[in-house]
């Protein structure tokens, strides 16, 4: 099975950006760990991150037959890009939604998310190891065991 | 550490109740499961299910001094109890909020929660799978490894 | 066919509650006559009424299995309680939502139901007469003569 | 006592119109059925059915000393017409609102209706026999037994 | 192929009325030239304009066996008739809705459209023109070719 | 100068229709005033009334050239019809938009008019006297006296 | 009877003030034609203005025992004062409230009046000239020739 | 004069929970103080406490006959609970609304209360002194000393 | 202790101002039970009345240093008055928010407070008595007897 | 004539994108038939598609001088790009805006265009045979024929 | 070219008035620095502050034939005074509109101004150096060096 | 100190741009005039114009000490766009949003920022010259000079 990740914009700032609010880990960090639980649960991961939402979109389109699945991390797009969703909708991959802060717990327009509908699961507020949760998440949604 | 789940109203017909849109396992899988988990990463677990929300809210307060965080599956209350959550703000305890279902693709009465703002996570759309993520993520934001 | 009657909050105080507004029949004087017309048609009626929310949706997972129907005033819940209509749902049982007062007449908190987008018919304005008219329409929806 | 039913836009394909929506019977069904009742319980009925607005505005003044209730079925113009409730008012003519399919689980626009407020009663969703119960319940608010 | 025009209130007085802002064509120039175009493409199509919202219905109920699609310019009630959108759906035919200028260039008012959402195709801002437009794309939609 | 009043749905009922609303002068009443008055200003006045949309604007196309100024009470039809305004537009009519009651002091519905942005005055609340007012407020407005 | 007229703020400007907007008329050309035209109907006039609306509220006051009507045009505080409405309340005075341009065909924060709903009438558009058509009106509503 | 203290979920915890907020008196203190004030303004005071809304409703029906008035701090369920403003109402028992912290202060969700409209009185932010206000209040408005 | 009463518009006529809704009390009834209440506390009080916004916000200024505490009923300018909750802030004077009347069971434009957010303590619907309750209240608040 | 023909994010998928929605024409088989129609009409096609904003603003910034008008089928920019529509108008570049679906049978989120108001005409629903009306359109308001 | 500065409710407070949010400069140090900057380049500046509204449209007023220009921080009558926007229209007097805090980083209700739309420039948040700013800004606009 | 200047869509084409809404002068004539208001002042500047919001987002990240602070006209998508205050945040770097018209006076979707509260000062309206202005005030901010 073939996961990718993808971050949006200000990601690749991740660890020095507002480190009270986002945490100490760096994107770096995070894929190191993701690669651990990948190969522990035997499944292939992939990263990429980008600012621009077109970069995004032409990411996902670039998964079409190249993976099973995806985690995304949209930062800010997550409210507005409806081209995203489209995205994923246009190449059928499921796809798992996830903020690294408890993005109810922030300002109001952060609350709504453009991507959540055509996620098959969404989640925040777990910092770095949300990734981890979202891998095993998304893995066992499309291989579920029994 | 000592976690509490808990699960609000019609979840105790979980596995039977439309399965097609909240899965086949019941409360009881759940429990088994998360027992097992607890063992791996050393952590206890207790578990209650209640239909009313007073009755929700006298579990809540019965955690005080005798759990470290708490998952709830607060169901439809999660749409509306400021109860709830001004419930574990006054024991201060820390939550996660779970959903089986992506409650993103459905009706718009499920998008808004009133206890999201309150908690340390939120995580939604992995079925029955999601109590297993939540107790992970909430022991990692509960005694960080490093 | 057994038909299920669920009254919510305040309507043990039919009769005697507001006479001006919601007419001068109790519970009982309704029971007594749905008690003739069941008779009448050949059904069977059960009625229970509770003040809490957590009651009423325990009073309906009681019916999975020993209803065919149910006839649901919930009062105030009707315009909040996203969990009853759930907890219908959870059981699959075609419910009418019943309001003894017109509501849209009255004031404007009392013009959104959560319970109606779930039920097969809703009827209000009818004072106590409106039971009746309400198991007639649920009996001719379940068992249509033709 | 003199009750009058009358029939909106489209109601006139009734039994043709969507059949899956609104059912099979046609306006004559309902008449002829509503005949029936109306000889068992000793009410005269009349009816009436009009596309267009201003019609059934004239329908309505037409009433003026000729009814003592009526029943309308507006069809669309319910969820617009202030000048049907007006007429109404016009002639102080006590009118029962009836909608052969549940308009609070279709599209959102359905949900209002500018004629509720007016009305001594409402119901929707039971089909061609939601005429039938629109008329005995019409008849109990007008000449209750007691 | 048989293709039916609808023209609603205001527009018999298309071409003298505020030309700078609906062109100096009259519908009777629209009739014309899309006569030809009719010829040129193998249809039939009729033409039918009323100011009256009822009779617009009628018109639309007129073309049930009829007509296989209709083109409609509904004027100011296209952003207010659930009843024409209805009257559609009621006899399953498709249709195209039209209007001369661009809506969504004007005042609010006339940005929301009641008909959209059950027609097959929308277009406006092309005068007069618009009218072959519609026709053109709605026999492409009813005879895709390949 | 010529003046066309037009009065909408359910004002043929006017003096009888809800005396302590509307009060007791019936549109008769009205008009042998107006007559008066128009005498006195050296102006010509007629009269028209509908219950329906469509024939309102059929009254309204009709002063095309035949009329220098109009007065409407278009009743319940003010605070939804777009296409009345688009009438007078059409033929580049000057119009008072004039009610009996005082809108503002009733039902929220009715404090909207979907006509006033398009009239050159409008006046509420005087009564049947309002007409007269109407009356010379157009005649100024057309006819400055300096 | 005594009849008092009362401007709000920046009509001390009014004929100077955007006279392509509000007209060349002054206050007092206004207030001497209005002194006409209270001799000729036989009531008396008095006149303020003010740019402070807690100095139209003491104007407001001293009219208690001294005025049997008011005609006010509180220029923008129509859109917001509630206060200048309950100072009419609270001396149980009736008023008219007027303004000398159609405020529905600006800007839309002009199209909410807050003096309204407490008003006997209402009107708008008719310039300087609604000043008599007020006076009229008002006269006319406090004593009915009948 | 025998007036009853409600409180509402999470007040049992009054005085250690957020004692930063809501202060460090608990429900034990409040009581003691209360029967003070009692004593010495001659009237009875009776305490209740509980977390479901529908105890609560029970605990106001149970007034019936057995008070003279109440107050409440019904907590987060004042925010949205129709059912104890009916509750009240069925019984027809005058009650002071009463919180202990300015909920104006706090998340927008506190602002809106669902009792006010039914309330004698209101008071908020005067910490547990505000009971004894309220009790005062409450006596004040059902037995004026005049 | 000094402690200043600010009263806003139409406040000078309480008493008098529609009594059936705001109580025979005038202010100087006010002021001399709050004289006595003040002595009987050990607190000085003043009093003003403005019916101007910009009166209202000079007295608070004059204020500073001269007032440990404020109680204020700006009337209808509590719900718009952000200058006077400014004015507050300015000076850094704690105060107490008070209403005559039930301002939530009245129109909806006065359930809203630009006030509140910035007040210690807010209370309303005791009659002229709210102004003792409220002067004990603020003192309290002032200077809590632990 | 030189018509640039401009498509948005997902629009390189047309044809794969999810067909049971958006067909199965490719971007491909769009340019080939839309280049035949442009020889048959004489005007010459030129053809771009981008998935970002920042890319699809440079495309029509290019135009500038080159193209005498532009169809854009912005796909999900069309609901949020304001930047897109300062684009054309920083150039002057009449457009025409399309969409393949019927937007307004689809969600909410895509019934409302940023594109619309600075558009000459908008037309959707017609599949891949829209670009060809557009194109149509497009030349006919540009060069009107008499 | 003479420009007048305009201070509204609470700026007479600059410097002592929450010093954190808006600084330690007082008006007076504003007005000793600004009439530098005018020396500086030739241009006279005169200085008003007024607490009230109306008080503030006097001022306004007074500056016809008086001024060029004028820069008014209108403090919180910025977000509602409709009356001071048409008092510049009324003298047709060009102003920028100024506030020392960053309004947008504040509560939601500092966000909307209804003076902005009728301003020359705005700005915000720069301290008591706006008013420099503001200054050039103003003179730069009305007197372009070209 | 190091100031950089960064404009967003579509204001490469500024002078040309619709030059009776944002005037003549070019990006390249507002770099000139700032380079030298810099040298005056003594402070350094640098200038990047990008039409895609990532592209502003890695210019945004490339002053990471590079610069103390910025000037951002970020045209349309100063509306919309979350990711590019994140970015600015992300980096701890202060800055000033400027419009070169102003925003408020034109259409509805201009009138909010998604950047503003994010920024230590807002501007707009005053042409070219605002960006001389956004560069003075900047720098008073970052260096005051007591």
């Amino acid at each position: 099975m073939r996961i990718a990740v993808l971050n949006g914009p200000n990601l690749n700032l991740l660890g020095t950006r507002e480190p009270s609010v986002y945490g100490k880990d760096t994107l770096a960090d995070v894929e190191q760990r993701l690669r651990a639980v990948a190969r522990e649960i035997g499944v292939e991961v992939t990263f990429e991150q980008r600012n621009g939402e077109g970069e995004l979109i032409d990411c996902v389109h670039a998964l079409r037959g190249a993976a099973d699945g995806a985690i995304i991390n949209a930062g800010a797009y997550s409210h507005s890009s409806l081209a995203l969703r489209d995205a994923f909708a246009a190449i059928a991959l499921p796809f798992v939604e996830l903020h690294v802060t408890n993005v109810y717990a922030r300002e109001p327009e952060r609350r709504h998310s453009m991507l959540a509908s055509g996620a098959v699961g969404v989640l925040c507020g777990f910092g770095a190891y949300g990734y981890e949760l979202a891998l095993r998440g998304l893995v066992a949604k499309l291989a579920p065991t029994s």
